[in-house]
């Protein structure tokens, strides 16, 4: 899995605009929040099945409401389009920012 | 809910003995490990029941197979016997340390 271009990832997070470029430019970050704690964990489940399909886990952590996540490629050294594949899908399962 | 006395946390901690007490000392903190990825999620569903139940939520971040808890009681500014049970609960629910 090749890391994404400079361009390429420039044009992700154009379109992921909840996602953040970390300091270190390796990973994608976001913050989700919910109506409450089991919403929040009921995101990280969805999210898990789709983490587990993709064989692509996230880092994040969960306080109350909100749930911190952190995507990269370790393998890669970096971000690849499987991390920007998980940002859309957690997307999709819905929060807000 | 009435902070924890010295005694009473150091009782606490002796018991649990996976549980180490933050640098501040105002929180207890584990690491479990899980068989994989789905193992450790499975624990966080399981663990977020019983948080629900006693309306006292862990700040909790999961990497693949590992689940790094922290628990403390904002509205006490510390430790109470309220922490000490959802410990509890969580090392009844498994995982290695």
């Amino acid at each position: 899995m090749a890391l994404l271009t400079n361009r390429e990832r420039d044009e992700a997070l154009a379109r992921l605009e909840a996602w953040v470029l970390s300091d270190d430019g390796k990973a994608v970050t976001r913050r989700f929040r919910f109506d409450g704690f089991p919403a929040a964990i009921a995101f990280m489940v969805r999210a898990a099945f789709e983490a587990e399909k993709a064989d692509h886990h996230p880092e994040w952590t969960n306080v109350y409401n909100r749930v911190d996540v952190r995507l990269t490629t370790h393998d890669a050294g970096g971000l690849t389009a499987r991390d920007i594949a998980m940002a859309e899908a957690m997307d999709r399962l819905g929060g807000t920012g």
